[in-house]
């Protein structure tokens, strides 16, 4: 059987790292899940002043302090990008594809995806138009599928999926090297729209139409709801009170997935909340 | 007529610091009440590990590099003590012994003070007990006063008090060089219970008692519903939304004396959220 965490923090912004730092000084056992880059939103920032002991500082000065910070404290961020978490009762299971792992409490630190829906999006929701490419390709044996990603990550996805589908298109919305597979279409064009009749049958591009049975939409967070089953939101972020308790015993959420205004210092702020109070909860278990 | 500032801004710990950054950010014109000394818990704290950016510092070094962000970003603290916070509708008047300052808005990040109270100090109060000597000064013409210090602003309040009363006696918690006048008893003894009959009439102490007609009792902070007449508390703590709202309009608060977890980050995390609030109120007024 696998290892039972105490803690599974989901997100590796300043909110999950400042809750993995806490999570350590309390000696929880825990499992940190995200990006070694830690998060697109550190590294983008040109200029940051209002990080109280960093004046005139910038994403990457930020990010490197955060990286010797978590390093220091023998903190590892595992690679991985969670795509459900159930509730089940006295622990939470966390989906990454084929594989499980296991939390006694979890912290969502998801952070939010700014973009807007494409037109037709939501509309054909669960009708060919999914957020979880792996998850749903035994869906598209031997059909068409448009794989749209906001990250790299999306090119493993694309990958597996184009040894069940019968095409893949990818359609990047990033700059990168794109280590796809030989029978995959790399499409670098901008969707715009997503068609169909009761289904989807079609991704309508800037420059072009691809006919397809589905388009999967990779994004860097998908809504907590969706990741979350049961999870209560409030216009469109996760619900939570001053000590970061969700609707879900056990569950914790931090940063911007909880709401505005969209700050640093705010989510590590959060994330020390969350994480105390996920240890108080974990005390109380026993 | 004195400046009318947009936020007035009381305690220089890092909820109040983090505030300052954020209101000096988006132009508005603030006054910043605290210390030179930033906090005492700023100081005091042996080892910090969960302040994220700052790994294994210690209160003097993250103190360090708060001093060194406010001056980058040509900050001022003014070093007064708040003795009492009025709402008058459209502004709020903010006490300092004589003297007034005005602000269309305020971010209370007063802190708490930890200590227990002494025995009698609730039954007593107003009853000859007080926390603010030159506030009531004048009451005690030509009569025996007692002054309890956390800290050495207390020697000035004593001073000033020493003019009026008939004796003067001086009870620091704290070790300095006391710059007292020469009119006022310094008693280095630890304060138990304050006694009376009807009101105050005794200070006992550890090794001896006195016999007074007036107890203040200074301490780092005081409570925010003393501070602020009207604002609604929760369990001895500022009682706030998410936004860092109070119940009183114009007026927002942060950091421990929010309530719990008592963090730094937790308190520049909400510091953030109260001034992007007050910021947000004050564009509404325009
Ligand atoms: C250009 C730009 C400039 C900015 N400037 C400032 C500024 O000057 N000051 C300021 O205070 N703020 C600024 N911000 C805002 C700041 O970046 C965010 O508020 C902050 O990063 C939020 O932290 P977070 O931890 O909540 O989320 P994020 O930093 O977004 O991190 C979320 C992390 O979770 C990961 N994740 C999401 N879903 C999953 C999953 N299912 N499984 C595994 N991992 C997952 C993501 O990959 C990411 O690593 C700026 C943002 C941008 C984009
Ligand atoms: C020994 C010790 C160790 C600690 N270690 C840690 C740690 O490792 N990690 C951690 O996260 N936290 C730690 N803390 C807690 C941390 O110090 C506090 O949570 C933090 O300082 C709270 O910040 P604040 O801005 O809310 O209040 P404070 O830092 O208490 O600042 C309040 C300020 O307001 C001023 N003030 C109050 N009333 C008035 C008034 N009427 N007029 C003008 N000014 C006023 C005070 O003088 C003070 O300067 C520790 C605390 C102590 C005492």
């Amino acid at each position: 059987m696998s290892e039972r965490y105490d803690i599974a923090i989901v997100g590796s912004g300043p909110a999950g790292l400042s809750a993995a730092l806490n999570a350590k000084i309390r000696k929880k056992s825990f499992i940190l899940f995200g990006s070694k880059n830690l998060s697109s939103k550190i590294q983008k920032a040109p200029k940051i002043n209002n990080y109280l002991g960093f004046p005139g500082s910038s994403g990457d000065k930020l990010g490197e302090a955060f990286i010797k910070h978590i390093e220091d404290m023998d903190i590892q961020i595992t690679e991985e990008r969670i795509n459900n978490i159930y509730s089940m009762g006295d622990y939470f299971a966390l989906m990454v594809n084929q594989k499980m792992y296991e939390a006694k409490s979890v912290i969502l630190a998801t952070g939010v995806e700014f973009s807007k829906p494409l037109v037709g999006e939501l509309e054909y929701l669960g009708k060919g138009v999914g957020y979880c490419a792996t998850c749903d390709a035994p869906l598209y044996k031997e059909k068409v599928v448009c794989i749209v990603s906001s990250n790299e990550e999306g090119e493993q996805e694309a990958n597996y999926v184009s040894e069940i589908a019968s095409k893949v298109y990818y359609i990047p919305l990033y700059k990168g090297d794109y280590k796809l597979n030989d029978n995959i279409e790399l499409v670098e064009d901008r969707p715009v729209e997503v068609q169909g009749e009761g289904k989807v049958n079609k991704l309508i591009l800037k420059d072009r139409e691809i006919l397809t049975d589905g388009v999967f939409l990779l994004k860097d967070a998908i809504s907590p709801a969706q990741l979350v089953p049961g999870l209560q939101e409030e216009e469109g972020h996760v619900k939570v009170d001053r000590l970061m308790t969700t609707n879900l015993k056990g569950l914790f959420a931090c940063g911007d997935c909880v709401g505005k205004p969209y700050q640093y210092i705010k989510a590590a702020g959060e994330g020390n909340i969350a994480s105390l109070s996920a240890v108080s909860y974990l005390d109380k278990l026993k």
